[in-house]
């Protein structure tokens, strides 16, 4: 149970009540989450401080053992379904009141709680993200360990990438490096290659790797609960000119964009910087993400680094950079460095791997 | 594309238009569904028949590559966020007036656009389920075919089981005997042994089989998109007078339930002719989930075995029924067959694996 996370939550809420259901943002303030299934359950904090879990009596079991007496959980069963969470709620004093949700809410469920009980519904997923958006001197320091188990994998897997490989295969490699680390739990990454790689978003992992492959590695570890996520473009055996020439644009945009995130910067301009040196060829249209997203406990939090986002930068925000060109059915780049504004209020890039430009020959030697 | 199913999804709406995000529901219809993060993308179904899908450009070549032209596509970037989908959505229709949501619609993203675009919500999810709550013959048969699959593996698997093997290997045992099967995808299911037959609920696979373990095996497999779900309670080397007593009382407790399915039955009765044989021993209670629920396309669908739901059986109608004995820390047992109200009107037993006492011994001789 993160108390002080709790009590800060508590402290910021601007509702009467939040509901946490099951999912990442539960684990992280109780250390665990069963499984949501489509019986409502989900964990209350209510905005004197008290918190009590309601759930079907099918989860009763596991949500003791888990939670112990750290609150009371109230339950309910399926012969009894919603008028039974109508009564325990009202109970519990959530009536004609306000209630923010968080991400994982079901919205067919809530409704229902929603029109019984008269609650006015918000959207609690930025209070939940705001609450460790910044992180700790301690959080920042494992979140440096994180970024290096990462970087460690980048020259053992260009050692280990060569024609006849699946992407698959690739990502096992990486997994299996990062999680020799005590502490250290990945399940490999992203690896697109050829025109696999002109899609920012590609989830496959059957693509067997062939010469003059272009290939975006994006992966990273959870160390002690706290994330990394990189991302590096290697070339298998040759490299065309147009590449090279794209290869500098993608770095030139990642440092672009890495020198605008100072403390104060705002978000807008940071994705603008970016996307600046990607216009010198007319390529900012084929970078259809945004150029960064906040992480820690989780890989995609607070803050989000697009134009929509009109804040500033402040000390302990962690946050990536990763511009990339894509040209779908062809070929695609990405390099994404994590990057905080630390104690000092300086801006620290996490990952040190290197980001020279490599063209992976050494199986035909 | 399900037109058909389309057509009469079309043809039950009573709000001016649906919204199915990715998931179950989607696949149903269209045949695919991506995977859903935090931004937002959903099928919009209107009342006047048309649809359109809205997504962040991110995922617009997955989408067009799966969907063709079957409905104009509509994206938006991460640089515009929500405003772009209001405005999208006013273009298309879709303010001031009432929209539907399916089960994995994402409430922290449909609130704001509610807000935005003045649309009374509602929870679309009954009426997904009442699209297919009746199965066609051609269904039946799939039907009728995954269960013959599913009925299969149990003189197998008991042939299999023994002290010394993990729960996740007979599992495995059991995915690999129904995988074997063309047109059959499955991946196993729960095997709970000893003390974890006690919560029905388990999700391990980690415990190893003992000499004198109760076993809970409750499994099925996707044949042609149509599912089978089934359990049996195996005994391993021994078994006790207790146990042979409550073996009988959940047999018979099942039987009743299917006896009561009939064409027109109340459903509330259903779940009390099972529960009143548990009661004969005052062990109702100890069921603690619903006694049956309907299942199809999905596992989980239309119509729900519970005291909560005041309708009648209709032909065409699949559902399982599967009372159990649930002692925690101790042992449990259940047993359940998939049954449908058939073309005729008559209730037929899809699972047709023997259920009667089984005490595995063979690895002694």
């Amino acid at each position: 149970m993160r108390e002080d996370y709790l009590k800060k939550l508590v402290g910021m809420m601007d509702t009467d009540a939040i509901l946490i259901s099951p999912g990442e943002e539960l684990l992280f303030f109780t250390g665990f989450t069963p499984m949501q299934c489509e019986r409502f359950q989900a964990l209350f904090v209510k905005k004197d401080g008290t918190m009590f879990y309601l759930a079907n009596i099918l989860y009763e079991g596991e949500l003791r053992a888990a939670y112990g007496d750290a609150f009371p959980i109230h339950v309910w069963h399926d012969n009894e379904g919603l008028p039974k969470v109508y009564e325990i709620l009202k109970a519990q004093g959530i009536e004609n009141c306000s209630l923010a949700v968080n991400s994982t809410a079901q919205c067919f469920n809530v409704f229902h709680i929603a029109d019984n009980l008269n609650l006015k519904l918000s959207d609690g997923k930025p209070l939940l993200e705001e609450v460790r958006i910044r992180k700790s001197h301690e959080e920042l320091e494992l979140m440096r360990r994180s970024a290096e188990i990462a970087d460690s994998v980048f020259d053992k897997v260009c050692g280990f990438i060569r024609p006849g490989l699946t992407e698959g295969e690739v990502s096992q490699f990486m997994a299996d490096v990062m999680n020799s680390y005590p502490d250290s739990h990945s399940r490999g990454g992203l690896v697109a290659s050829g025109p696999n790689s002109g899609y920012p978003h590609y989830m496959g992992k059957d693509r067997v790797i062939e010469e003059g492959d272009c290939i975006v590695l994006d992966y990273g570890t959870s160390y002690k609960g706290m994330r990394s996520d990189m991302s590096r473009t290697v070339f298998v055996g040759s490299i065309t000119d147009e590449q090279r020439e794209i290869y500098d644009l993608v770095d030139r945009s990642q440092l672009a964009g890495q020198a605008a995130a100072v403390e104060g910067a705002w978000i807008p301009d940071i994705d603008k910087a970016g996307r600046d040196v990607l216009d010198e060829k007319g390529l900012a249209h084929t970078l259809v993400n945004r150029i960064g997203h906040g992480i820690g406990y989780s890989v995609h939090e607070g803050p989000y680094i697009t134009q929509q986002n009109f804040r500033r930068l402040e000390r302990g925000m962690c946050f990536s950079i990763e511009p990339g060109v894509y040209l779908p059915g062809k070929w695609g780049m990405r390099i994404e460095n994590i990057v905080c504004i630390n104690e000092n209020g300086e801006t620290e890039v996490l990952n040190k791997a290197d980001r020279s430009l490599r063209v992976l020959d050494w199986y035909k030697k």
